[in-house]
């Protein structure tokens, strides 16, 4: 695969998720974890785009200290390319900090857009797709956004409405009008977007040049805008307390909202690579090895009617006896036993442990 | 509380049960855990009869292994005190030798046997049951089995028929004359004794004078006998290796088939003193604090959405959601999940490690 001239890949590793409580923690969010495969989630992310990118044209946002901890994981990464953002303020600011920062460079540069801790099994796809996106976007004034062909009706994910005519193909792929932005939906609604086929998941990556990016800003979300500015300011001069002002006053704000559910003209390239956000414990059961029982599992586990089960209990045996459906967590301080339906209550019990003072496990 | 003279306890401390696994292994065993209380449970059966005789006059019977923790978890028990069997040959076998060798001192010696990992929550009553047995025994022909008031319609204890006519009173407790051994019933059956009030549970535990036993012996099952003919000579002549040969020959047989079910005018001192043999984990469920949701447990418990669940992982954090009654044991190289009502599988996990080679577990 040939690298893509002008493309630039921004990995946005600032979030401090819960969900993977008690693997993860404060200190540890999920991107910096192997918990996918034996590499770091944003390890993963780093080696999946190089065939397309050197290093040098990949940058990440985190607040400082989590750039410590990607200069650690990423020691090929130049040390400049870690972008330090003065504290998160969701994605608008992240976004809006990483393409003044190409834009500085080179206003004609593509900014691929990627989040650290989502997986795609077919690589090679997302990079073909990758590819004619920057393609496309290099001769188009519109902002492109990548879907996903739906698998089943999730409520866990947002959706993207298109429309079948109207938009450009770019090297054989696709690309096609986006019509609307969905909340995600209930159940009913969820089976009513796979029937109609005329929607994607929201992958939450996108693609712009990043000159389109900030006439986007302009024509669309002035409110923004103002602070696109003043970040070019603040980056010129390299003044990092004028960085730490605009991050103190800029709204918190994802981009979706600030940009791309405003935006018009946005384009989206939608595939089949195996995308998943990884959202909680029991979105392991399918990607890690599983016994002829269907327990997936890291460490020995001697099932015994028991089916169905996620078990990260590495080091250890786990014994099961008539147990199904249930996420079985152990580290080193803590052991977490949940129902598979029920992992997105794990916030519940870090809600539990802050009331109760005990910090030590948050 | 008085010493009753003549009084010797034997602990029957030689069983190597699995249901505890894994916190019990083959080298520890149930009575030398701390399972039920912070003592291990042969500790427990010790001191809650330390008021009724000196430690003097308390034997335990155990195989030369467990003698040795024994000792060690005793330091009070004279060295002489725990019998020494060549081998596991179940439980006739030991009570034979133990009656044995208190016979040799004094053949109107009375023994009371007792097992060394049962709780007894009252154990006021059960030494008054007790202390009046021992009395009667002195008194009577008969051998006295200890008998427990049922509270639910069991079908994991064995049943004793009684008759309410034609026993004894003495110091204020009634004597029942035994009608019948029953083995574990079916439910509906256990309801019935329940309903006819005629039945107590079968605790496993006995008392008899020892020139008594000799004679049952004799008369009822004398093929057991011969045994205690011979053990009375290898005893006498401190013979290890004649004690040896009849371990190696005597059937291996429980004192209630080889004795209890076959002699005639045995006693039933039946009482409600809290009596449990704690059979298997879920038995801890009434035994260990619990908090609001009924949840009991050793270690720090979060708890969302959870209810009756036993948890045993001390020195960690356990934080359950959405789980119902299951079972969860943490030890340094294993951990345990398990439906309350599937702990008698727990052997079957045992199967199955000892199948594929990974004994260190067991």
């Amino acid at each position: 695969m040939k690298t893509v001239p002008g493309l630039t890949v921004v990995i946005m590793a600032g979030g401090s998720g819960t969900r993977f409580w008690p693997l993860s923690r404060k200190r540890s969010p999920k991107q910096f974890l192997p918990i996918a495969s034996s590499r770091t989630m944003i390890e993963e992310t780093f080696r999946r785009v190089r065939p397309l990118v050197p290093a040098s044209r990949i940058l990440t946002v985190a607040n400082a200290a989590q750039s410590r901890t990607i200069r650690r994981l990423l020691p090929s990464l130049p040390a400049g390319n870690a972008l330090v953002e003065p504290k998160g303020r969701n994605t608008a600011a992240s976004l809006i900090l990483a393409t003044a920062h190409v834009y500085l460079r080179n206003p004609e540069a593509i900014v691929a857009v990627l989040a650290s801790d989502h997986i795609i099994t077919d690589a090679p796809l997302f990079l073909r797709k990758l590819a004619a996106a920057a393609e496309a976007a290099a001769s188009t004034e519109s902002l492109i956004t990548f879907g996903v062909q739906p698998t089943y009706p999730s409520t866990g994910y947002g959706y993207i409405q298109f429309a079948r005519e109207g938009g450009l193909t770019v090297s054989g792929e696709p690309f096609f009008p986006v019509l609307a932005f969905r909340e995600k939906p209930t159940l009913a609604t969820a089976a009513g977007f796979l029937q109609s086929g005329g929607y994607v998941w929201n992958s939450g990556m996108f693609l712009w040049r990043a000159s389109v990016f900030a006439r986007a800003l302009e024509r669309d979300s002035p409110e923004f805008f103002v602070f696109w500015r003043r970040m070019l300011e603040a980056l010129k001069k390299r003044s990092a307390s004028s960085l730490a002002k605009i991050f103190d006053e800029i709204p918190t704000l994802s981009i979706d909202y600030a940009l791309m559910e405003k935006a018009r003209g946005t384009l989206v390239c939608a595939g089949d690579f195996g995308w998943s956000d990884v959202g909680a414990w029991s979105a392991l059961a399918d990607l890690w090895p599983r016994d002829e029982q269907e327990n997936a599992r890291r460490g020995d586990v001697c099932a015994v009617d028991s089916r169905g089960n996620v078990v990260h209990n590495p080091g250890k045996l786990t014994a099961l006896i008539g147990v199904d459906g249930i996420v079985v967590v152990q580290t080193k301080d803590a052991l977490l036993i949940c129902r598979k339906d029920r992992d997105q209550d794990v916030k519940k019990v870090l809600e539990l442990l802050a009331k109760n003072g005990k910090t030590e496990y948050l």
